[in-house]
């Protein structure tokens, strides 16, 4: 397939093309370059919604009910197509390998409405956010009216993805809550909506509380017509509050388009976005123009303190 | 103070000089650029240790209690130095605010051979991971025999900080262990040295086992000659199985030293710490050869939608 016969397949729901296009994305390839380019204009419609929360916190299953529910019929919109990018920053594999996947694939295969695809950092060049944000632009293209994208734990690489979204939820479940490191401050300030996932085990209330008191401290600085995160109580294997947290996502996009949140928060994606490119160009730029054997030079006299970082930042450049 | 009496001062062990200048450093002022690159020649002697693993395995109370423990004197070194650097990429705090820092100080203030620093991501100019490396320097040309530098989770940034270090310890605790989200790939990659934490729990066989079955499958590609990292029981409130920990360390180092793998490590950091620098110079520079407004009008009209991230690339380069 060339490119046009690509674009064209995709648009028209193709999923072996669709798949086939996010690896040359992901590898970021001339025709992948292309075709983005030429299905760029199609993007912007879907709901981004982030996933992220301690590792352990049951995401995966909750992704997958919230999926389900995230499928039903609405007045609007009697078939709404839902994908899945699981995102693994520490996982070597990628295409459709990540642990877990099996499960998610009993649950899930056969719904032709739902796309699944998993990411991890080897598979994408320069940088797993970057690849994340060009492949969330494809199924955006390709019509899917919700991106889910679920990472594995809450480190800085997952709120950085979690920032591609137009709405981020965050997972904890009873137990982890309890505990001030797991709940950091950055990781709320991403919060639309709070989830306290497995909310049958014991300490929920314990969980619940230690949300809603950080939520309070950061209530403080937030304006007068900000949204104020929702805690929800879900226990995914059992579908238990998943028609909520449905309702509070629908809740949330309808207050990011009413509040103009829903093109600020493009921009701002497409604003990053442009800069990991700029800053990838320019270095490999530079790389080409550089004498053979200058930056192996300046790497031995570096590591016999003979010049200090800065000073073979200089004479390098 | 100037310069020259900045790094007069931090290499006769003054702790006011030595705070002050990793502020300067943290910021990237012309002074901290300054005596870092008069210091240089002094680092490459301290032995650089990581801790990670999952949030709330209790690698605080751990690093505190390894830090009192490497304190002790040995036949080679009556008087061993400790630093410590708490790394929290999702905290906005950075000096000595991070939570949990006060337990910390109650447990170490006073020991004038203990340095405690807290770094946090929005302190730190050109990336928490450059930060890190240039704070690091600073305290081994102090004269710090060990600098520990302690992650809060097990992100990818975290791993990245981790990678500084000659050794790296992975701590999880029973339950956390179980979970096979928690223990990552990557993580087991960077590890030299596994510890359970909170051994005392109920559960701690099953973590133990998780991680040996993982270290197994990693060790089929390794190296003749490679580093087995060991798995080893702690209950750092009671200060249980640290003195063995200890003992791990100082064989990791003589294995490091004996092996070549110190030198490499070395030289793999500082050419990570140049990429970064490199990095965030040519595109410092590239933005100041822009024209005004050409980068605001191509994220509107990425916005618009009537350029691609890559076409707006080509026509800003």
């Amino acid at each position: 397939m060339n490119v046009d016969e690509t674009v064209q397949a995709v648009r028209a729901g193709n999923r072996l093309a669709l798949a086939r296009l996010i690896t040359q994305v992901e590898n970021d390839t001339a025709v992948g370059r292309a075709a983005l380019d030429r299905l760029f204009p199609f993007t912007g419609r879907a709901h981004l919604i982030g996933v992220t929360g301690s590792p352990g916190a049951g995401k995966s299953s909750l992704v997958n009910v919230l999926a389900q529910e995230l499928r039903r019929p609405t007045s609007e919109k009697p078939d709404r197509r839902v994908a899945i990018i699981a995102v693994d920053p520490s996982s070597p594999f990628t295409g459709g390998a990540v642990l877990g996947d099996r499960v998610r694939m009993r649950d899930l295969a056969g719904d032709p409405g739902i796309f699944i695809r998993s990411m991890a950092a080897r598979g994408a060049l320069g940088g797993l956010s970057a690849a994340t944000a060009a492949v969330s632009q494809v199924l955006d293209a390709a019509g899917f009216d919700v991106v889910l994208i679920e990472t594995v734990g809450a480190g800085q690489s997952e709120v950085d993805i979690a920032r591609l979204a137009h709405t981020t939820l965050v997972v904890e479940s009873p137990g982890m809550g309890d505990d001030i490191q797991a709940i950091k401050a950055g990781i709320l300030e991403i919060a639309d909506i709070l989830v306290v996932n497995k909310a049958d085990r014991p300490g929920v209330e314990n969980t619940e509380r230690a949300l809603r008191t950080m939520l309070e401290l950061a209530k403080n600085h937030a304006a007068a017509d900000a949204w104020l995160p929702p805690v929800l109580r879900t226990v995914a294997v059992q579908s238990n509050g998943v028609l909520e947290l449905g309702q509070a996502i629908e809740a949330h996009r309808e207050y990011l388009q009413r509040s103009g949140h829903w093109q600020q928060r493009d921009a701002e994606r497409l604003s990053t976005e442009l800069d990991h490119l700029i800053q990838a160009t320019l270095v490999a730029r530079w790389r080409s123009t550089l004498p053979a054997g200058a930056l192996e030079a300046a790497l031995v006299e570096l590591a016999q303190r003979k010049l200090s970082p800065h000073q073979a930042l200089e004479k390098l450049l």
